[in-house]
């Protein structure tokens, strides 16, 4: 027979912390703590396979339960000299629920339980006050009719009112015991009323029916949607904890409180909490009176814990320290004092701030009290990301114009513009501008760089704005599919209201929320002990960590934020500024290999050196050099009006410059022609690009006394015969640079595998490849069959459907595309074993992909300059977590 | 030591017709011939071996190759009682080339080698016949200058021009003996002064020289483009023979000739073939004399060597017996009669027809010659294919215009229409019309029914137009990139020429090409041994063959072509005609679920009927209904104009439809909202269709003896939880509709398996399917990274690289798309043992890919109805080859 009820008391608990799956957070904690000695009200806990048995047999608690809970109650009335239902000295419970990790406020809790009409009588004698008594029968018969007989808890503060208004009384508080009598008889006609049944006198009867509505309370819609966001499985179920009431609002000699062990703000190391005289918890939480602090603060001279009971104070200190020495980490404990005696009645990990989640942790290594790899994996990657961006200043009056995905994070405000044009001119004005577009392209670059945060109404969390902004560091909010934009009235409208160009707006880019008006946003400074947690990541990191970055601007940020080189520039991105974009559509326009090489030899001067400055400033760090990407349609302008500019330009009549931007136009562009597919059909491209790399290695070189690592990354490639023929292409035009310059090139050639036919195919490939990079970004998009553009119009049906647990362009999916990473991670290996691996798509900078990552051994993650830091810790997390 | 010298002559021969990769196929059929004892000129030949020898060292030839030549050269001596290089009575020979399949044509060969200024008269005194004698030196020293020494043949060519001239006489065959002299001598000048070296007297130089030229000639460009073209690989390399010359142009009693066994365009079993008096074989092949025919005919009464020399005529029909009854296959022999004596100079399956391919055949099991097996074996599907369609007639003097991708078989001609609208105008007039468009969409079904054949100038083999113009049996041109149109003045034009709309031009669908004007074109009505080669194609195929239809007209057609059910009926293509758009689009523009459900319902009723008429046609045979798969903008016009119709019957606003119709725009529309992910988004869709067809199945159940035997697809799975949600969704119709009608339904469940995604997570998915249907369009769109659309632009650049072999749209990639239909099916099954598994892609009516899925044991395959045919005779030939 299952065994389903576990008793805590004094140091002789069943279980303890470690069997949080059995008894819940709570339950299990309770048994810690009795067995700590510390002073917890005596009780047990009924486990969670009971509320899976109750929700596996339709609802139905156990047979073998009510025993089990009768021969605990058995002992407690002995250890307590206190009996279930005695009408004169009545033990009473409190009902509660507690699931493997809390839930805070999802699910119900019943006090008092056992009083009825002979046992509140009891109580009053017990006590010495019987509008106590009468107020907590009161109390209890309202939280059974609302909890288990589902009665609107409206219907009994209707009663109340009522009664205050026949005696003609204001407050709660000025209500008598002859009033409390009165209300008690109403309750239970209300409760036969609408629940079709007497309020039951016999306490085993309210027990039986309170552990039933608790369970029931685990598949209420507000734990059902709590478990969606946070991914806590239904089978887990919640364990239910009966435990005999301790009052705090007994007399002026009691009271109610909670206290951090730490600052949960700042980290502080001193106690941190408020109380209530007279209270019971609820009270607390109702914030119906204002608590004061535990302990002792200039403004509220003598109101502390600390001043009003010194030797509670200084108890809960000790016992603070007991549970910090034995948890190891910051606690949140909930006390009660009755009539001037200590009880705990939980205790758990204290939420904290990004900057105490930083602070305590290093403290708590000064401190001994854990090790570096403990307080690594105490922080969270949220925290650093929270520490290093702007917030919206806490309190602020928000008011919610929209929501988007969180594509960058950090808050921003600004006033909204509908192009790239008049971002850049607003913001010449010196105005903050915040850009909004239905979907940007490379040619808002420049906009986008002049305003302070983006938004988009279309696109995933991997469209060309999002990748961008975080590239950028500007916050960005895309897919804001409720918004619309008119682009002849120039304006913005959400559901409910419309605002115009001009206007502000503030966006929060770490919840993906958009306010109306110029709400107040705060700047972080990082604390010291961030830079110490950085290098306890860097000791205990496996992954090398680069930087996706082809500007100087990137680069220099990457390295500041610890970027061991970079493993993807975008060299695409050198030929959007200023002129080469001319250039550029010149060699699209040409009208055969001879044109398109005149034009290439233009542009070759200027990325030779921009890659010069690069090196200079990576100096000797690696570099991945991915080669032109895009389709060449990407780089032509859009409106006629620009074409004919560019017909003029390149010397060509505007007919043919339409023509051929009609032809180069194509269906789907991701599957078309790119990558090193233009390099098959137009192979002095890449041959350019070689002898730019090529002629600033050397130029580079020469001049220093670093020596440049250069890797050279082919893209899109899906069979190992299209890197042969890059490859021979690059190494002839490697040996003309040699004998031009009488010197010799020592550089890498790779390929990014962003193809499942380059990951099936991976072994062929490996022959010509020194590295892989994964291109998550695009194998998501093919292996999907889902484009990052398009995908925000039903990614969130996905997800509610529980299809994808994650946004797949944010976190690896690891069921498909994380197959094929590892079916070309061992093929790979097969054809080439010296090969280096790594990823480049954005999920480098994310912490659950990273696990996957580390898990299948790749030797290098590449993210966002902004991502290098989450990257970091994340990194030496997987690397303590699984080794 | 290798060996590399094989020798032939009488009934002694090394090797045989198997030695085909040894000896090449001309050495190893003369090897053959020689061992049935047939009348050849006694040679050897020089193996592949050497010649891979060659290419591998430098173009020299093995050390040991001469010993084993002069060996083998010494026994010819004894053998013929003649001596290479004796004055007296010389031994010559001819140098050919043989490759292991036949390359007419593109390699070299050099006769009468042994001749010189002392051997010329041996030969003269040992033929009687001076002038023959000058003549064959001449020609020698002309072939050698050619071929060994690359001396241009026009510098041949002007010599006896100039002699000509000198001596004022018009024609070859007026030059005497002392005209030749002269020309030999200039000959020798002509060599001395182009090549720098004397023309070799020394017969085994000559020897030597003519060996290695001819091995060279296996790299010759022409060569090797016909090896691209025919995909034989260089490795192969050609074998050398080595023959005594025998004349045919010694005298009167002396001729050459080519015969047939068999007619080779009809199959007729009547030796075919045309013969010269007094000639050598390069006088037939050059067409400077019109030769006559074997076989006696009326028109050219008495000319045929049946009546001229009827003794040769009956030696070789017997000779033409024993061949076929040896190869069991229709020979195609070159034979020459030196005064009187007829000898063979090789033999080879013979180039046949279609018809006579299928005839010839179906004959030679009736003879007994061959079984059924082989018969199969012997036809090819690209004849079934010509059997079916119609065909430019042959002769018809055509101008190409231009040329594109052979998308869909057959000819056509007409007056070009550039819109479907001027195409249903233009038809409707009595016209044929060619549509010409850059690429086609649902929109335009009603054009391209209307006219003859399509062009498109973008897409590939499977773009809307391809796929569709296959289902309709059009000849078709896709990816014509060459070509432009001018949509404002209605020209189509290539690089040379210009037309208008109205002017006339013919296609040839089964090539690509585009000729100017108006070419004949010839039905074909299938013989009747096409039947019963069809019929025995069904008793050895394994694979169930199913058809891609959703017309009635369609399904018709495909069971009329040997279809067994269909294998894929798109539902989407009965939302666009006449109102059913309207309510289509009603529904897309619908502001909620309510709107949506009232515009189903009405496409409900359309829907149904469809499905009664399919299912009273296919009278149970199967059928798999694929579920809405396009995303909803496809329904949508792109004018303004017509999206202000559907603001108006759809009673919204312009601007509220314009917005829906911006916002429901995709980048990468093959990645985006559509498939089951509408049904996620909206699953009001996929229930209506439900309830469409489980209503149509009760409703033709009722009226029929049959049962209809459905299949449910659900298309663009990626994942198992997906397929489980509709399949609850559709369950839970079922049902209803059962209580509605008060009967059981019987029906199948399945998914497309059409995303690597799908592949690799196939054996979660086949939890919840009853079978699998690979769309490898999609798969290979989604594995490759290409977009179907896209890629015309660069597949050529990707076949010319040997990047791919085939286009991987028409032929399926084996080596990624093909690797994750392996994964597919074994993960497929391990979920499912009893899953079904087919292919509804383009490659179901392809023979190389059918080969591919009969090795994999999928159960069927499923192709448009044209193909059926094919796909018929192709499952027969992969299951007979598989074994």
């Amino acid at each position: 027979m299952s065994k389903y009820v576990y008793k805590f008391y004094n140091n002789n608990a069943e279980g303890g912390a470690k069997q949080k799956d059995l008894l819940g957070s709570k339950g299990a904690n309770l048994a810690e703590m009795s067995n700590l000695g510390l002073p917890i009200p005596p009780g047990f806990t009924i486990s969670t396979e009971a509320s899976n048995y109750f929700f596996d047999n339709n609802q139905t608690l156990p047979n073998s339960l009510k025993q089990e809970v009768k021969k605990a109650i058995g002992e407690l009335e002995k250890n307590l000299s206190k009996n279930f239902g005695d009408p004169k000295n009545p033990l009473l419970f409190s009902v509660r629920s507690g699931a493997r990790e809390s839930m805070p406020g999802m699910m119900d809790s019943i006090l008092n339980l056992g009083l009825n009409d002979e046992t509140v009588y009891g109580l009053e004698k017990f006590t010495s006050n019987k509008r106590f008594a009468l107020d907590s029968y009161r109390r209890f018969i309202q939280m059974y009719g609302d909890i288990v007989l589902n009665i609107e808890h409206q219907r009994f503060e209707a009663v109340i009112d009522n009664r205050k208004r026949i005696v003609n009384k204001e407050e709660d508080r000025d209500l008598d015991e002859e009033d409390f009598e009165w209300i008690i008889n109403a309750y239970k006609n209300t409760i036969e009323r609408f629940s079709g049944e007497k309020f039951p006198q016999d306490p085993e009867i309210q027990l039986t029916n309170a552990i039933s509505s608790v369970f029931n309370s685990w598949m209420n819609p507000r734990a059902q949607t709590y478990r969606k966001i946070n991914n806590i499985p239904d089978t887990w179920g919640t364990g239910v904890t009966v435990q005999s009431m301790v009052f705090g609002n007994l007399n002026d000699n009691s009271g109610t409180g909670v206290a951090f062990t730490r600052n949960p703000s700042n980290g502080d190391k001193v106690l941190f909490g408020e109380y209530l005289i007279n209270a019971q918890g609820e009270d607390v939480v109702a914030g119906l009176r204002t608590p004061f602090p535990i302990t002792k603060e200039k403004e509220k001279k003598g109101k502390s814990l600390e001043e009003k009971m010194p030797d509670i104070y200084s108890e809960i200190e000790e016992m603070s320290k007991k549970l910090e020495d034995h948890y190891k980490d910051m606690q949140d404990i909930e006390f009660t004092i009755e009539n001037g005696k200590l009880f705990l009645l939980q205790t758990r990990e204290g939420k904290r701030s990004a900057e105490a989640s930083i602070r305590i942790a290093v403290d708590m290594v000064e401190e001994k009290l854990i090790n570096k790899k403990t307080a690594l994996l105490r922080v969270k990657s949220s925290d650093i990301d929270n520490l290093l961006h702007p917030t919206i200043k806490p309190g602020s009056k928000k008011k919610l114009f929209g929501k988007g995905l969180n594509a960058s994070p950090g808050a921003a405000k600004g006033v909204i513009a509908f192009s790239a044009e008049s971002a850049e001119e607003l913001s010449a004005k010196g105005l903050s501008v915040i850009l909004v577009r239905e979907e940007t392209s490379p040619e808002d670059i420049q906009g986008m760089f002049s305003s302070r945060g983006i938004i988009t109404t279309k696109g995933g969390m991997t469209s060309h704005a999002a990748v961008v902004a975080r590239g950028m560091g500007r916050p960005c909010i895309v897919g804001a599919e409720e918004l619309s934009i008119d682009n002849e009235k120039y304006t913005l409208s959400s559901k409910e209201s419309t605002i115009e160009e001009g206007e502000y707006i503030t966006i929060d880019g770490t919840t993906g929320e958009i306010f109306l008006g110029d709400l107040e946003t705060i700047d972080t400074e990082p604390i010291d002990q961030y830079k110490t947690i950085m290098d306890w990541a860097d000791e205990y990191r496996r992954l090398e960590i680069r930087a996706n970055a082809e500007t100087l601007l990137d680069t220099e940020k990457a390295i500041n934020f610890g970027a061991e080189g970079i493993g993807l520039c975008r060299t695409e991105h050198m030929f959007f500024e200023g002129e080469r974009i001319i250039f550029m559509r010149e060699m699209i326009m040409a009208e055969n290999k001879q044109g398109r090489k005149k034009a290439l030899s233009k542009i070759l001067e200027f990325q030779r050196e921009d890659f010069i400055q690069l090196f200079n400033t990576l100096e000797g760090k690696p570099i991945t050099v991915r080669f032109l990407d895009p389709p060449m349609h990407e780089f032509l302008p859009s409106g006629d009006i620009e074409l004919k500019e560019v017909a003029e330009s390149s010397g060509i009549s505007f007919g043919y410059a339409k023509e051929k931007s009609i032809k180069l136009g194509e269906s789907n562009p991701m599957l078309g022609h790119r990558g090193v597919r233009l390099a098959i059909s137009y192979p002095e491209i890449y041959k350019m690009q070689a002898r730019a790399v090529f002629e600033a290695l050397i130029e580079t070189n020469k001049k220093n006394k670093f020596s440049t690592n250069l890797e050279i990354m082919i893209p899109l490639v899906a069979t190992g015969k299209e890197l042969s023929i890059i490859k021979e292409d690059i190494q002839n035009t490697c040996k003309k640079v040699e004998r031009e310059n009488k010197t010799e090139i020592d550089y890498k050639l790779g390929t990014m595998i962003e193809l499942p036919s380059a990951a099936l195919r991976a072994s062929e490939i490996s022959e010509y490849a020194d590295f892989f990079s994964y291109g998550t970004n695009d194998l998501t998009q093919t292996t999907l069959g889902l484009s990052r553009d398009d995908s925000g119009k039903f990614l969130d049906d996905y997800i509610n459907e529980n299809i994808f647990t994650n946004d797949p362009f944010a976190s690896i999916d690891i069921e498909a595309v994380g197959k094929l990473v590892e079916i070309a991670t061992k093929e790979g290996l097969k054809g080439n074993k010296k090969l280096k691996i790594g990823i480049c798509g954005e999920h480098g900078g994310d912490p659950e992909s990273i696990k996957f990552f580390e898990k299948i051994k790749l030797d290098y993650v590449s993210c966002s300059p902004y991502r290098i830091p989450i990257a970091r810790l994340s990194a030496a997390q997987a690397s303590i977590e699984q080794g």
